[in-house]
């Protein structure tokens, strides 16, 4: 008997609508989920662009009107890879809708949308309307072994969370791109980064940021080349000063110190100005009985600390995650220590959803909008802090 | 206007088939490539199998009869992915018909059958027929950037070349499945291990071995359980003594020594007892200018140190290999350090062939059934010079 | 002819005072000094133990009277060994008396008695007393490089600095020692380890810390067992609820953010609860033009990492820091990676008072009163953060 | 009561010494000895440098005359320091003088020399006389707890040894020094380097090497500048034509296999001309039950995989073996973490010497003439092998 489907719009077709879309060719070879996603429709803008986008990611239709698909019968799960200030209409269209929805994280441009999101979820939910965010880095088989074990009680009480999100592309030679300009962009690596490594927190430890005691919010290069003006005024990585220079009003750098609801400490920093890395989200958790230590830039080990074993042989322990039916997702893919690379944490959180919508636990909890939305008040709550020069508690941020 | 189509044909539906018909399903997703390779027919021994297999792959056609399809007009390319012995007659079957081949590694069950594999390539190459084995390492960005960099002289003259394949799958626990039976099998760490790093060695130094001066084949685990009788049999860890053993006839382990055309020297070490590690396919390289290190285990990585570094700052420099426009096959996929797992290497060995059978120079030369044969005139080598107890000039070895 | 001798009182023989003697014993073997050391004497509170301690090391003459011998004509050079609290009256008398300082760290036990011992040095330097704060880190060859590197502009401006100390001996079995008592220890892991890591960003970066934008001082272990209770009393690794409990009044962890005189922002962590990190003294600094990281716990080891190289190789640089005439101390010792463990540290920065005693430039700079003033101003910043839960400037700090 | 005291004499005053008498000048601070030490007589050839030699270290008396001070009265024990061929007749005459003996390694120039200073060491040993040799890697914590875990069956049977001592210092440009003549050097990386991995070997796994099957000796640089002839002749890295050279006739490399008396296999490799590695002593010894890895650029740490581990966790763990009471050597030096470094090793090793002398048992065994001669037995093998390109077992080798 054939599988049910589940048709899909995904609206957005820059470089996450593309790991998304390579995401929907594989999950149904790999994984054998109770309903079958279909490559329906690309959503975008530009319609030579989303023509060729469709054709060779193989979605059967394409169209530039996001708000017509949102209402659109014949979808029946909207994936939403847009910029973050258009997540909102669509989200709550879709959900009003009655279709399921997927969004890129942050899940809004500011807290006051992420509530009306996450309202619109929990009304939706009630007619069993699903939600999901895609912090990919839960779809990470270390990540997930990493909450697993937490779960277990295996680090008991959590002492400290050192949390860091560190690229390094930001550097005075990057023109101003739009990235860079508020409007566009909501904010710099704040909202890109330290939402990921915020949300890691919570999956991993399962514990909520209580407060936030302190928040540096620094944009350390106040002027760009304007990028009209860069084509020969940067030369051998140096700046013309016949360049004409335009202002960043985002952040470079956000750094803050918060509590958590265990009882525990944490430090966050998201950064786009730490020369030598390019991608390392990287978080350390020190508990009771012990800890673990995980870096994406070689996400396929998670580092573990007993305090519990022997002391003759007690150190940290390099677990490679690829264990079939020993690490979350792993037996879905190749043999052991044949490594999954960035895409597979994309492909698995889609291959959790697909679970969910078709009625089947997920094997690995991933984000929803009510999780964003905490994700999203602690962010608040940091720049809050760093505008403010105090401390902020969480139970003040709505 | 629409792109020339390659009907492709994949025998052997096991792991490495799915390695394989995933790599048909995204090569044209990642490469804009010359001509357009079609998932049309899929090839294996049992029916119910290999239909179901077709389904979930979308391939078109499904056969059971390898030699059929080898001889068939509607095919243009052969994939094959069976057991050793079934490489030869496939693939000089389908060469003599015109059609490309792409063969599993290593690429005959004995040196007889790999000249006969070779001359039959060389013959159909002067029609323009192509062929190619995957020996898919060389299809990882590091090895590849590796490869380049001594071809450039960056290293200089070689002096030393250290490959090891460290796997620890084959404990005393295992059961004697067929991959311990000779005349399924043809070798077991040899054949399957030592294949690739002499493969390997050939593709980054671009050198020949010349001499193997020295090897042990060893067998530690002479008897073991017959999967027949394993049941109830292994508890805890244990094999019981009412458990029916019968013998292993391959190797679990064989290391050899050599010498490389260039005047240095080399050793090779596969085995399956290497406990704690996984699939450590790793190399190291010291030449009078500089070094370089790789394992697959972190395979983004590509370690190098430079001697003409200023000595105060010397070291090995820890390179992740995914910078677009800077490093091999990296501009075809996700931003820096946004890692590339274990299928992409096979995926771009794949784009590699498709840009040759395409008629556009591949970007990185991969290997073909004359580097292949090399290598398994190594193989032999060796075992000749553990079985005759001396040195072995490979002069001698055709 | 022979050399100006210089007769050492060395005050408190604990651990630290045991490193230090070791320092006397081999630094004139390793460093051809222009001034020789003398282990005049051994001071400390318990005549046996003195006695025992001085005849082990080979002290010529020990005493218990820390004051007396700080008048002593026959010192040239009191080392202070002791616990914080005493460090102030012996300092100021000995500097008085004319007598050369050497005095471990932090400072002293408040900021009050830190200034009064930074003005008597000042006082005493006019009449070419000298004065020196074991900052030990100081004598790595690698936080030597790291500082020269930095100064030489090797990573332009600075953008970020990462400094954390992790123990992990302060867990709920640890007992009630001393240095759980505020009125003996002045504090917990702040003076003890964030003293260390700010002195090491000053060091390094040759930068104040201007404000503490935000900081947590924690206790997570309130009650721990009164050792007179213990015995007995912690069975398997718990704690009986017979065991009498006392209150501890140190913190167990103390981090904050700061800003640096040059623009950039950092942070700093101090713990005793970072299981599985037994003395990871670690910093990570990321400039303009690159970058360097450093942990003791792989203490020969400077990571750096150039962003002006080539992109084809960019990548973090291992260097080992043993090379003879390119490394900061190096060449005093052993052949190149023949390794320098934890007291070289001490033994080289003793090495460089003794220089500076005998009238030679010091090889490296070492840190005196006034940097180790500048590290308590800091310190008590972070204090007043906590407390007041909002920011402070440090020119308010005073 | 004073301890007996056992005066020493040094003979050899070269970089050896110079580490031996460091050694005799902390041993006694750090460890609680039965015997103590003196530090009596420094012997050397040029008079005026052992006249500053012993001045320097603090040894009483100089002597220019070795054999004599091998019979002399006043003497209770010969640490013997100096090239290899002067290491046969003083040990010698010292065990038949009845004094202790410690001799560097390799014990002799040749395999006869070996024997005649075993057979004298068993002589002498009837009578009381100890003999030690100074196999310094045996003086670390992480080799000797490797040693132990092996012995208390935590590997269970042994698979594989792979030993390797890399070092680069032996490049083209390095000239002709003594090291490269074989009539003063005996051989080149043969019997400086592989020697120490050799016994490392049987240290660490209690087994002998009794089969060496294939080994290649290699001189890649056989010409090279004579010192004479250096000044103005090698510039800015290159060796000038007008440079006079000369023949180096000592190995640049050795490598050969191996098989153990416990049925596993082994390689081992020594080489100077591995660019990059400065003094990278490394094994890795798969067992059984599990693993072990070691490298002495990072020879605080050793690796264990457990492979009882529940698979979950299981993975590399990276033991820091400086805990004390739980990892040898480690309760005499500093707290947890605080490193040791390359010195540690050779005072760790004296320090069991007179444990042993004092008639304690040694905390860890160290090597002796006898075993040093099974060394010696295996180094000569390995030439006969890489001589007669054939298969040598060790009981025809004598």
């Amino acid at each position: 008997m054939a599988k049910k489907t589940v048709n899909v719009a995904q609206v957005g077709c820059g470089f996450m609508g593309r790991s998304h879309a390579n995401a929907y060719l594989k999950v149904g070879k790999f994984y054998n989920l109770p309903v079958e996603p279909v490559m329906h429709t690309a959503v975008d803008l530009i319609e030579p662009a989303v023509k060729a986008y469709a054709a060779n990611w193989g979605f059967a239709n394409w169209s530039t009107d996001p708000m017509a698909i949102a209402a659109s019968d014949e979808i029946d799960f909207i994936d939403i890879c847009t910029p973050n200030n258009a997540h909102a209409p669509i989200a709550i269209a879709a959900l009003e809708a009655g279709k399921h929805v997927g969004c890129e994280k942050p899940l809004a441009a500011d807290l006051g949308e992420a509530r009306a999101m996450r309202d619109a979820a929990r009304k939706a939910a009630r007619k069993g309307v699903k939600n999901y965010v895609w912090f990919s880095y839960r779809g990470c088989p270390a990540t997930a072994l990493a909450s697993k074990m937490v779960a277990e009680g295996k680090l008991g009480r959590i002492f400290h969370v050192r949390a860091q999100y560190l690229q390094d592309w930001g550097g005075p030679k990057t023109p101003l791109l739009w990235r860079f300009k508020k409007e566009l962009a909501g904010s710099g690596a704040h909202g890109d980064l330290n939402a990921h490594i915020i949300d890691l927190t919570r999956f991993i430890t399962g514990q909520e940021i209580t407060e936030v005691c302190g928040a540096i919010e620094e944009t350390f290069i106040k002027q760009r080349v304007i990028p009209e003006s860069e084509a020969g005024n940067i030369k051998g990585g140096k700046v013309s000063k016949k360049a004409k220079m335009g202002r960043s009003t985002v952040d470079d750098a956000v750094l803050f110190l918060g509590r958590l609801s265990g009882g525990g400490v944490a430090s966050f920093e998201a950064t786009r100005l730490a020369t030598g890395s390019q991608n390392d989200n990287r978080i350390e958790i020190n508990g009771e009985f012990g800890s673990l230590r995980w870096s994406f830039e070689s996400g396929n080990l998670l580092y573990y600390y007993n305090a519990n074993d022997d002391e003759e042989r007690a150190g940290w322990q390099r677990i490679m995650c690829t264990k079939a039916g020993k690490h979350p997702y792993a037996g879905h893919w190749w043999p052991d220590a044949h490594t999954q690379g960035y895409e597979h944490g994309i492909i698995n959180c889609t291959a959790m959803a697909f679970q969910d919508v078709g009625g089947k636990k997920m094997e690995v909890k991933i984000a929803d909008f009510e999780d964003a939305y905490q994700t999203q008040r602690v962010l608040e709550a940091a720049v809050m802090s760093a505008r403010e020069r105090s401390w902020i508690k969480l139970k003040d941020v709505k």
